[in-house]
């Protein structure tokens, strides 16, 4: 019986899917799919430690151990979690000024970035931010990762030329290779070019192609998948037979076989830390919402629920062991996900034996990769960036949202003119300042009573009564700092249009909320006007904002009347009506 | 005739107070005022200098041809510019990275701070960005400027210490202070805390005291100010004598006598920029917004217009000018604006002879300040940064406004823990943050048909027909990336909540604004129902909203209807009403 118990304790221990069994449905596909995503991954996880600034193993050991954490609490079923291309390049930006990419200085300052972003997003997990996933609008993100691309790319070009240009924005890159263009290596560069032209007809026709030779599409998206192993292996064989070594073609060289040992994250100097704070910020941002929208799409084509702060909780924590196992900060991938899917994963299980397979190649097959040129792995991250490369979003916001257009443009030119970090800075600034724009001049209105009514509306639109003594004017939107000036600034111009005003009554029917800085602005207003002999009052205050406001210095210390409704106020303050003059 | 005519143009390229020959009914006052507000700020600004990581004289040549330049083009008759406290600290947080403080590239690159930092500006100013000084919020501002002065009073206790003390966090500063405990200079020490105690009890005291003596209070308020120049002279004074050159007490020093030349400001290298055109974009931000609203505040107090815009423009080309003549990032004082208006002034002629003033000194007595000790400086630069220190704000924001009490307790920390840039852009975060979580949630109303009558009303709140195959949706906010998941998530909820639901009707008689994210997330909340069986329909679009959305792919390619009236809606899409069994 308390066996029975402590089993059942035991079980609540486990995530839902291995709790409800959910796996053993469909226990053979996930086997296959782990293990397809397993192989399909290999060249790409090399490729991204590269771009990330380390040596390519570092690309495996990032996808071993994170991605078993991430099975057992991530939220999403079918979600393929690694290295991917936009955090491994804000990883090599934010670490760069610090130290020599490949070094061991570097490789230690990788695994104490992932350690920054994992407690950064186990933070907001638990201050449950999952609504965070929301901060960035769709035009900045869009030109964030297109820019992004377009530095991967031009990054890459390196290692198709045999050249070892640094930078990190595209002026500074275009630089280097015209600085070194004597130094171009014709191997690597045949190499590459090959490479490239394979990968992209791949990706571009080999499923059409398949599909109308009749392959059933199944087999045809599996084999598209495994055609970048085809080249990995028949480039190291080129290399290995025509001897390029001698050649100067950089090879990936030796993997030390083994599992990656647990370490403890390198500690970085305290002046090192502010850069490495903000840059994990950032780099903690991008991979919650790129990880938080792939699952939520996939989670809603499934028909599966999706918790944010779910998500936040296991990439986080997947970040965390990523840091204590050589890795460095990853977050779950758009073509990872894709391919996963495709192999027929739908429970976590596939990323375990992904893992596994991972483990075992690291363990018996990791001197495979000598031979494989470096240029292999830049054109595969090439092709795959292009995937990245969101120019429809702008044509789409030209039409739809200039404002968002320009967001975009903004975005797009920070990210390559001024690195990734400044630019995404940058881009939330002029998205948010456009927000901000947006209601800086908010709506107000003198109103006045319509005729033998107790209405009050508009007097540019319609005829009705106002009294020269008394200003009424209604505020439509919400007081925020954004638009707290320019609400005094319009007080001011109507009270200098009308000079013989002596009461202003502001109506707020339509406030649901007055921050602190309004709060301020309506005391110093209320102060200024009154010594101009103006007193300053208030209508239509909604009831759960005087609640918030009650024991406010703005109401307590509040000299004018606080009227319920702007009849009352205008009956109040109206001048008396004269009797008429032939009394009868 | 011509002559007059060339006059007559010649007038129209001075600025109005030279036009209309404004100066002349005060001039006394303005000569006067610009004299005393030259000599006041000497200590001030050699103190400043030293704040920016500069050798005193560099405080006073940015006090020269700025003061200038922004006479003849700012916006504020009576604001007196200068080097002030934040924008000095930030300039030395943002240069540490790259240069030894005092060295040679250090000035040059102080110099090119303040160039990026007046370009930043003026092109502010000819996109009339002037309403920006809206952008951050009261409270994050004020736990801004809080926390530089808590970096500033603990920076500044090296010089009172005798000691050499680098950081720019509060712990790094402390630490410092830990590790070179036995190195105290006891002369400085004594100097400085004789120095802190008569400047804190003069600006405490001193005016109630002469007040009381029945000292006018012009007289009183000039005395007060004078104090410090006292306090220097005799300070200098008692070095000289003492002869505390001997043990070790560190002086101004040699100051070299003359102008500031002109120079032409360092270019640096590329991998410099990136962070210091961040670090300059912070500056500007803080330097006009603190600028802009003492000058507004001034200008409503006199009855002044103030143009945003112009003071952008006169604040960038100051500090342009300044890059040109040894100088560094300036703006507008609070205190350096005080002396100026307590001092009479009433025209920027005062700011003209204020300029002449310290020029006359650089000229002429250059070498009074040799004996002058650094810990006197310190003294004046830690008395002036208590006044900045503002808790009432956050006092204020606990009654008034918690989130924002919130945003100045994460700015505070930030800012002290993490430094000046990393701590404004993260209250900048949090303070936007709050906006965006506030509107997450936008409100919306399921609503239903109030029996014979053509409103429609919440559901909740008021006894309504609905018919099961039709859900109707009101949407009570401007639409925007901030909250476009979360109506996609309320949507998804209220058609689970109802299953038999076949047509959803959006009703966007309250939506002002549909931006591009929530133009796609409508794309793809129709296309998902779609899957469902499920046809989503549009009502009350409001007239303009539907002329910026008619050529936009939403409108396009929408497969539902769009409905003018929630009746239209309901009409067409009911169930029809049965015929009655009962035929008569």
């Amino acid at each position: 019986m308390r066996d029975n118990q402590k089993e059942q304790n035991m079980k609540h221990l486990l995530p839902t899917w291995l709790q409800h069994g959910q796996y053993k449905h469909a226990l053979h596909e996930n086997i296959v799919a782990g293990i397809v995503v397993g192989i399909v991954v290999i060249p790409q996880s090399l490729g991204y430690a590269l771009l990330a600034g380390l040596p390519p193993v570092y690309g495996l050991y990032a996808a071993i151990i994170p991605v078993l954490v991430y099975a057992f609490i991530g939220a999403s079923n079918t979600q393929a979690v690694g290295p991917v291309a936009i955090t491994s390049i804000m990883t090599a930006q934010a670490l760069v000024p610090f130290a020599q990419a490949q070094s061991s200085t570097f490789i230690a300052l990788a695994a104490f970035m992932a350690l920054l972003v994992g407690v950064i997003l186990v933070f907001a997990a638990w201050l449950k931010l999952g609504w965070i996933m929301q901060f960035i609008s769709r035009g900045v993100m869009a030109a964030f990762i297109t820019g992004a691309a377009l530095l991967i790319i031009t990054g890459q070009i390196k290692y198709i030329l045999g050249l070892s240009v640094q930078g990190d924005t595209l002026p500074h890159l275009l630089y280097g290779f015209w600085q070194q263009y004597s130094q171009i290596n014709r191997y690597a560069l045949a190499i590459g070019i090959t490479a490239i032209t394979v990968l992209w007809l791949n990706r571009r026709y080999s499923l059409l192609v398949l599909s109308k030779l009749g392959v059933p599409h199944y087999v045809a998206n599996l084999t598209v998948k495994l055609v970048p192993i085809v080249v990995v292996v028949l480039a190291s064989v080129a290399v290995y037979q025509l001897q390029l070594l001698s050649y100067q073609v950089k090879v990936v060289g030796d993997i030390p076989a083994g599992l990656p040992a647990f370490t403890l994250p390198h500690w970085p100097a305290w002046q090192q830390w502010q850069t490495l704070f903000s840059s994990a910020l950032l780099i903690a941002l991008i991979a919650f919402i790129s990880s938080a929208s792939v699952a939520k799409s996939v989670a809603l084509q499934r028909q599966e629920p999706f918790d944010a702060n779910k998500e936040l909780l296991g990439l986080g924590l997947a970040n965390i062991s990523a840091a204590f196992f050589k890795g460095f900060p990853i977050t779950g991938g758009f073509s990872r996900t894709a391919v996963n899917l495709e192999a027929g994963a739908n429970s976590p299980l596939a990323g375990v034996f992904s893992a596994i397979t991972m483990a075992l190649v690291l363990l018996f097959a990791s001197n495979w990769f000598y031979y494989l040129p470096l240029a292999v792995l830049g054109a595969g991250v090439i092709v795959a960036a292009t995937n990245l490369i969101d120019l429809h979003t702008l044509k789409m916001a030209w039409h739809s949202d200039k404002t968002e257009a320009w967001a975009y443009v903004v975005t797009l030119l920070c990210v390559v003119l001024l690195g990734l970090q400044l630019g995404l800075l940058l881009g939330l600034f002029f998205s948010v300042g456009s927000l901000i724009w947006r209601s800086h001049q908010p709506h107000m209105a003198v109103v006045g009573q319509v005729e033998q009514t107790e209405h009050f509306r508009n007097v540019q639109r319609h005829h009705v009564t106002t009294w020269p003594n008394l200003l009424l004017l209604r505020i439509d939107e919400n007081l925020f700092f954004g638009n707290s000036e320019s609400i005094a600034n319009r007080v001011w111009f109507e009270v200098n249009a009308q000079p013989s005003v002596k009461d202003v009554v502001l109506i707020f029917s339509a406030v649901n909320h007055i921050d602190l800085s309004s709060q301020w602005m309506l005391q110093t207003l209320e102060k200024q006007l009154q010594q101009r002999d103006i007193k300053v009052h208030f209508a239509e205050i909604k009831g759960f904002v005087m609640d918030t406001l009650i024991n406010t210095p703005l109401i307590t210390y509040w000299r004018g009347s606080i009227f319920s409704t702007t009849q009352e106020a205008a009956d109040a303050l109206k001048p008396p009506v004269k009797e008429p003059e032939y009394n009868l």
